[in-house]
Parts: C-alpha cells; sequence; structure tokens
C-alpha cells in the first residue's frame, strides 16, 4: 500500500506543501484576535512531523485540479489541491520574495462532486460544467529547514496522509523520502523547489 | 459591454461571494500580528462598495472550476474560482453556523494556463493533466446586510469587476440587479443563499 503510493509520488510529484505549528502560541487564525508571532513547525521526539490543526487559516496560494477522469482514473494527487503557506513565511515572502528557513506549505486534496459526472469527471451544475468539491482526500505539507534536512536538496522535506476519499490525517507524519517528491519540484518547480508557476496570488505578492 | 456581462451572469450564475474592508482599522492578515477585530464593507457617499485591498489575506473556502473548454468556450464564471470568507464572519460562522449581518465572500477569478492546451482546456503539467492557475479574471464580492439591503432577497448584494483576462479592478463597485445574481442563488444555494454543497471547509467549520 505504501509502495504503491509512493511509485504514484515518483510517477508524478507535485506542486506539494510544508507543514508546522505554532510551537509558541495556538494558532487561532481568521483574525481572531492572537496571532503567533512566528508558524513553527512541531515535531515528535523520534523527528516525525506533528500534523498542525490550522491550516485551513494560514494564506491560501492556489488550486491546481487533476480530476482523475482526465488521468486515466486516478490522478497522481487526486483530485482538487487548496494550496496555503503559513502566515508567518506569508510575511517574509512579501518583503523578501524569498522562502524563509522554517517555510510551512500545506495541500489539502478534494475530490470533485462525482454524481452525473461525464468521463472527464467534470459535472453540469448551475454555474457551468466543471469540477466542484465534494470531501476531502489527502493532507500534504512541505518544510524548508536547513537544519533538520541538511541534506534534502533545496532543504525542503515532504510529508503525506496518503491520498483517498474520505483518509483519515494522522496526528504525526514521517518524511517521505528525498526522491519521492523533491526531484520532481528540483527540475519541475520554478522558484526554490515551489512550483511558483501555478499560483498567481504567490507571484503578485512575491517582494523584495 | 455591461448587457452581455449580465446576461451572462443571469443564464448562470453561481457560488458568488461577498466583500468588505475594515473600517476600523486595515486588515494585515496573515499572522501579521495586528488583525482588526471586525471586518466591515465600506462604501462611497453614495452607496458604492469601496473595494477592499486584502481579501487574499481573508479565509480560504474552496474552488469551483468551471474552463472555458467545457462551457462552449466561454464559462459564464471564467475559469478557476478562489473563494474567501471574511475572518470575523469565519469567527462567527465557526461558533453559530450562521453568516451574521456583514458577512463579505470574496470570489477571485483566474484563467487555466493554455499553452498547449488540449480541446477542454486542460493541459499536460508534471503532476497531471488538468487545470492550473494562470492570470486572474475578475472578482466579485457578496455581502449580507439586512439594513442596506432590506429589499434583496436573503439581504445579499452583489458586485462585480466584470469577467476578462487580466481585467482591471475597479476601486468602487455598484450592486448589481438583483436578478442579476440573487435569483440563482436563491433557489440553488443550499445555506442562505451560499453554495454550501461546493465548500467542504465551511461544511466542515460550520458551529451552532
Amino acid at each position: 500500500m505504501r509502495k504503491v503510493f509512493l511509485t504514484i509520488l515518483l510517477a508524478s510529484p507535485l506542486i506539494v506543501t510544508g507543514c508546522g505549528n505554532s510551537q509558541e502560541q495556538a494558532s487561532t487564525g481568521g483574525g481572531a484576535g492572537v496571532e503567533p508571532t512566528t508558524h513553527k513547525a512541531s515535531y515528535t521526539a523520534d523527528g516525525h512531523l506533528i500534523r498542525p490543526d490550522n491550516w485551513r487559516e494560514w494564506i491560501y496560494i492556489g488550486t491546481p485540479v487533476t480530476p482523475n477522469g482526465l488521468n486515466g482514473g486516478e490522478a497522481p494527487f487526486p483530485e482538487i489541491h487548496s494550496v496555503y503557506i503559513d502566515p508567518t513565511s506569508w510575511k517574509h515572502w512579501k518583503k523578501t520574495g524569498t522562502f524563509r528557513e522554517g517555510t510551512m506549505i500545506a495541500k489539502e486534496l478534494s475530490m470533485a462532486i462525482s454524481e452525473g459526472a461525464h468521463e472527464d469527471g467534470s459535472t453540469d451544475q448551475v454555474s457551468g460544467r466543471g469540477y466542484f468539491q465534494d470531501i476531502f482526500s489527502g493532507l500534504e505539507f512541505a518544510i524548508k529547514d536547513s537544519v533538520r534536512y541538511p541534506d534534502e536538496p533545496g532543504n525542503w522535506a515532504y510529508y503525506s496522509s496518503g491520498h483517498a476519499p474520505g483518509v483519515a490525517y494522522p496526528d504525526t507524519m514521517e518524511a517521505l523520502p528525498a526522491q519521492a517528491c523533491n526531484t520532481c519540484h528540483e527540475f519541475n518547480a520554478s522558484d526554490d523547489w515551489v512550483f511558483l508557476q501555478f499560483y498567481p496570488v504567490l507571484k503578485e505578492a512575491k517582494g523584495g
């Protein structure tokens, strides 16, 4: 099962993401009034990433869409990818145009609504024919950390819950082997291992 | 031109959105440390909405996708819809499961990358075949306010920049006629004129 998953990742890894949590103060996000001053990933004693619980209140950067119906019935990342960056790294990006030490990017996958779908997986809704989010199908993180990942290309490590409609997100995650994600990112992503070419929000906000 | 745009909206309006700005304090968003305590829409003396400048730092709620290639070459909303809710209304939603007075929802449209596209508008990227964001193509807002919009169904009013690749967003926006957006929302949206059925993030966070 794990092997199949990794093979899929090897075959066609993507945008991915990085994750984190605040060690200093729980992030309340969304204008609750108290934001952590610095977002940081947390790890278990044996080095596994502790899944943050507030990535949906990070800064949204974009949504690549790879429907199963356009990918032989099984997209490498099924199907709609909602991608976020942690707020501290967003501020740094706006100021410097670079991804800081500790940058966390989250990618949450969701399936497209399938009732009445065409062969390509699209459905007809009142706003037109296309793809509309249904249930979640995966959660992934990418984290840039030169101290923790000195040997990873670009110092980025990648984590994943695995992919399946309704998959349970684990509380902790082990880093994927470098070749599972990083090779693709290294040679195809346009800015520091991140697929900036697919994120107009990041492109417009790039500072420095 | 305006008539064409409204006709398109009438033919197939959608998810839409609501907008706002902070009158009390400029929103810095994204964990900058100082968030406004309450997000509010601002208006000109003659009642036009003043476009907020920070919707990309609101809370992301989902991305419907309606490619032109699947909609006769011209989707009602071209093509990838990034939808946000203001942080104050997000907090209220999590607590009560309702959209507060003053709720602002923003929908920003972007075109899919078209270089090398198939007939359906999808392209082959390293992560699979699908739709990947290119340049922005529109900005819309929906605002719920029973005092300002006493006669609108559900007290929701709708605003739009118009749709075109690279369209300039106006500094102020006039509310669209009720029938341009609201009729579709009234009869098709699943929760208080909002298309909750397409927003798993909202569905999972609904309180009350």
